[in-house]
């Protein structure tokens, strides 16, 4: 997906609010203000969102001398989503369709984004896991079935920390040994790395790799020739999140993006309404499956 | 008021705006864009805000090559704040409180502000006339009366079209001879000119004159030589509207401000809560008083 105009004033307004989460001087808000300007004045608009994303918490981390500003945070979000896993599990259990149940709870993780919103506490994410059974979901769960039930490789890309332990219960219904993991290759926001899966208890339970990358997303280029590898091997990708769908919207590969449609740019390039929880198929193979059935 | 930081998304969310507002041409909103991003790369955040809309709209109006891009909305607001007019002068008269009821509807004009909100109708408007009769005020009623008793020389910065018919109902209640209304020298945005004080009715009324300047607001040095000394010999100025207050806050002078707080860093500024009315003498005449009292 293209950078729109409307990502604009967004980048700025996330450029103030993180530089204020990351530090209280002054003097580093308004410089990382002021360069973001300046770097998004020349902007390529055909890039992703998340390429700006990138370049405004690398500019941030060097600006702020902290390399992993969203730490602590990012432990109190799995923290209290560790919290709620084996009530979950088990509401999954009980479920008639548990892959569906698993998604949804999954997509609910998905709110957990401090790129969009900045304050949750547990029962923000408790309501959020509840509300997700039984709210309108725009999925291809039959499809989505048949994929995973057919795949010699799955890729799971994770988003962000505290969503990455609902992951979990998505990945406890996938083909355990099929299944790979990434994160990020390095902090950015609170995206999730090697620490949060471990914090989930992910690499216990799969194959877990980072992708080389500090973008807020999966920039394809940008990631090491390993994860790019596993990417090209995979005959199935499930990628979570906004900045995920941002990055591989246009990329010629099975994927199936579960996300919740949280900004109205994104909304509306997926087709749903804002606030919606999505389990979409690529474009690219969605109509390829059309024009075989 | 010097610039926040939070203005700058705002600054770069209304430049999107406005440039779809006044042209089709998508490449006239992206080089609006970058422009404004390169510009406020390097402002002066001591300025007022209204500093930048200036630059903004200049930019617009040149790259649109539309001299006044917001003239046919003026002329909407204009003919549906006439339509109400004569329904709410009978209100003021049938009022215990005349001069509060004249300012709350003029304060509640405030709200016809493209700076601030793209979609209005009648229906609003007049809900918005309504409620301001009974809404909390943080006004200095008394204050306001005896200063305008005892003025011998009164100046009304107008805001914007539209706003301005329903200011005729407050200039209604002051000394006619003694009160000079002025608008902005040139078309920004949806802010009232001359064209529109005669759309009101104003200039059958009292003097009007224009402040020589197209900055949304009133920033003194870029006003003409006339107008600078008019402000100068008034010994009560009543200044609508957030634009006004923004470039006149910090300067020496008995301002009453007459507004509603429509964004969260003017209302931190004022004092008051978000969306309230607001009637506020000038903090250095208000300290004066209150010494002296």
């Amino acid at each position: 997906m293209e950078t729109y105009l409307d990502c604009v004033p967004c980048f700025v307004r996330q450029a103030v609010d993180s530089a204020r989460r990351t530090t209280d001087d002054p003097t580093v808000h308004e410089k990382l203000l002021r360069e973001v300007l300046r770097v998004a004045s020349t902007m390529d608009m055909r890039e992703p969102p998340p390429a700006m994303g990138q370049r405004i918490h690398r500019l941030l981390r060097e600006l702020s001398g902290q390399p992993d500003p969203y730490r602590r945070v990012k432990d109190e979000f799995n923290q209290l989503a560790c919290e709620l896993l084996d009530e979950y599990r088990s509401r999954i259990r009980q479920s008639a369709h548990p892959l569906e149940a698993a998604a949804r709870l999954a997509i609910a993780g998905n709110l957990i984004d401090l790129g969009v919103k900045s304050h949750l506490g547990q029962l923000d994410v408790r309501e959020a896991l509840e509300q997700s059974l039984s709210a309108p979901f725009d999925a291809e769960m039959d499809e989505f079935a048949r994929a995973i039930a057919s795949s010699k490789s799955i890729l799971y890309l994770a988003d962000n920390a505290g969503e990455i332990v609902l992951d979990r219960l998505l990945v406890e219904q996938l083909p355990l040994a099929k299944t790979t993991l990434a994160v990020r290759g390095a902090p950015v926001i609170n995206d999730a790395t090697l620490v949060d899966a471990e914090a989930a208890g992910l690499t216990e339970l799969v194959t877990v790799i980072d992708n080389g990358s500090d973008a807020p997303g999966t920039i394809l280029s940008d990631c090491s020739e390993d994860f790019q590898q596993r990417f090209a091997r995979a005959d199935l990708v499930i990628a979570k999140g906004q900045g995920n769908y941002e990055t591989l919207s246009g990329v010629e590969k099975d994927i199936f993006f579960a996300l919740k449609a949280k900004c109205p740019v994104i909304a509306q390039d997926l087709g749903c309404r804002l606030g919606e929880m999505v389990l979409q198929r690529s474009n690219s193979m969605a109509s390829r499956h059309r024009q075989s059935a």
